[in-house]
């Protein structure tokens, strides 16, 4: 596995429709900004479909949903899928009400999305159709340790090829599967998670990898959540003794925008299971 | 008085539900990441009911209020008292719009929060029922000073016996009451109304407080309120010559992650007056 | 030209009502609390006409424009001009989507803003009334280059004299017209088109300098680019290695709140063409 995927994102700077929560959007916008893409956030059923038209990509985040932007998320999710154009759906806090569990299916049926991204607890939820999950971090029972990683890479394979997306479940260990071939990623910190929206950065982000990269998706991804791990590992390295979850924010997107295709290849853990 | 409410949050990391502004939610989630509670924000009335069930505290806050996160606001308000979990109200702008008057009357009147925290402004147009807000900061008449303070007490003691609830009054000077007892704390900064949301911020973490100490609410409270403005004061030690609020907001979130019990008792300033 | 905007816009302290875009609307506040001004955002149709008639200027930003929010933007629009209120409108994406061409083009003929800042395309667009942008950036195609200088000007004067609104472009050269004189301003640095948002914080601080300043609109119009450019270079000065566009997102706003009228007099770049 070679940095093909940055590379490529900074070349072609492809435009990304992200129909996402208000909480981390601004952290969205400014993490594609730093790869090297160009973000449009737009979720009025009105004009959802032109946008995502313009665009290479679209990103679908449930994390703030509501009456006015579900149906904006189904129409532009059909639309782009129509057009080929990769999506990506990130489930957050799927299991936190039905409303949301409803909906990711929804997207899950209706628009076949390319990549679902979320934490292992969204994904059992998805997968089994209820919910578990308390807010939108992982139960620390769901969690995946070297311990319960080839059971959990089993149970990926399963979600994947019934759904036929790509399944990537982000944690302690990371894992992205397509059904048949299973990648395991060993990079990132878990002071990360005391950031919000690394999760839903990392989700606009794999729009951005699959839009250059029609080819060898499932490697694309496993690149991408390798790339969004060795960011958090450099901006933690960069973190003074006074410097919190908010400094921390700032040095994550900072590491993107100046990451080298070098460091990548350095610090990337990216094995099969 | 002593830290331990910032050490039950660490302990007990307990999930706080937002129905909050878009201007400052970012921050809001980060802040209350930094303290160790878990944020989760969702504002549509098809799921606030079970979202607030969830968690173990609600923040309500109409800093960017619209037609359909106001009856949101007063179902999960509702739901959660119900449930026995403490609501925080934060009427920003009050006195701005009749809108947010009546609003933040009706929450007051049907959703009975357990603590209402506002600027002086703010919280003097709750207790006459009209408005003399001007935007979203205090008036200079209004301003509470070591003159002002004895009849600011006495005014806010009265409507807090009104309301049943404990109110919270930030500015140069804070106060904090139930009717009965009061408390004065003298922490924080001026410069801290040049960040947007430290407001916002305080009152997110208010809910996070009340959710861990069932027990001695008003007290957890004051203690909260004086956290917040020793984090304003510690950040404000680390502002090099030319950073400005932008840093600054960076570095108050970072000195509430940062804080040790130690520092918080050296330096809060609390007085019952 | 002098610096008397910036001071005076620190003298007076406008509050400035904002419909803005969710993505960059943190950044928006505390720019114009850098800048000294006060910001309140409501977006609600049933305040907006009682809270724009409480502050001195109006910013209406498309950027994420809905069904809800556009009669909120024309009704407080109207009110703002009919108090004799400055009103600057950001066309953010205006050729993306047809609903974004007429809203724009519904602003500009039913409120008649004092101010239109855009990118190039996005005035484009809104001249010829069919779009030509992608996304949200300018198109190369429409670049304002030396070459292309002389023509575009006289594109704008052309514009701004139909629409009988001061035309500001930002871009590599800034122009700023009222269809008779025309400003052309070098200040700024490339940099900042991987901020998300400088276009829309400029756009309120031109709000904040057309409410302090009824007087000389154009020559405080073009001090206020010329002010957001030179806080482009100042931040950029500061930047450190591992420093990329969240860090310098930080700083821009930081130089707003440190820039000196002198710092200011010694950068700006402001002459006629």
């Amino acid at each position: 596995m070679s940095t093909s995927t940055l590379n490529q994102i900074r070349t072609a700077s492809p435009l990304i429709h992200c129909i996402t929560n208000y909480v981390t959007v601004n952290d969205v916008a400014n993490v594609l900004l730093a790869i090297g893409a160009r973000p449009i956030m737009a979720d009025d059923p009105e004009e959802v479909e032109e946008i995502t038209a313009l665009c290479a990509g679209l990103c679908l985040n449930i994390g703030t949903l509501n009456a006015r932007t579900i149906p904006s998320m189904l129409t532009a999710g059909k639309h782009a899928r129509a057009l080929g154009h990769p999506v990506v759906l990130d489930p957050v806090g799927a299991g936190a009400s039905r409303l949301r569990i409803e909906t990711a299916l929804r997207i899950l049926d209706e628009v076949h999305p390319t990549v679902v991204r979320g934490n292992i607890s969204e994904i059992r939820t998805l997968a089994v159709g209820s919910g578990t999950t308390q807010g939108v971090d992982a139960n620390a029972a769901d969690a995946v340790t070297e311990e319960t990683l080839a059971a959990t890479a089993d149970f990926l394979r399963g979600f994947a090829a019934r759904v036929e997306a790509i399944i990537a479940v982000t944690g302690a260990i990371d894992l992205v599967t397509d059904g048949v071939t299973t990648y395991v990623i060993r990079n990132g910190r878990a002071e990360m998670g005391r950031v919000t929206g690394t999760g839903c950065q990392l989700s606009a982000l794999l729009a951005a990898a699959l839009a250059v990269e029609p080819l060898g998706l499932l490697a694309s991804v496993a690149e991408t959540v390798a790339l969004m791990g060795v960011a958090g590992e450099i901006a933690w390295a960069q973190m003074g003794e006074r410097d919190g979850n908010a400094a921390y924010r700032t040095r994550i997107i900072d590491a993107v925008y100046r990451m080298t295709g070098e460091e990548l290849d350095a610090r990337m853990n990216i094995t099969k299971i």
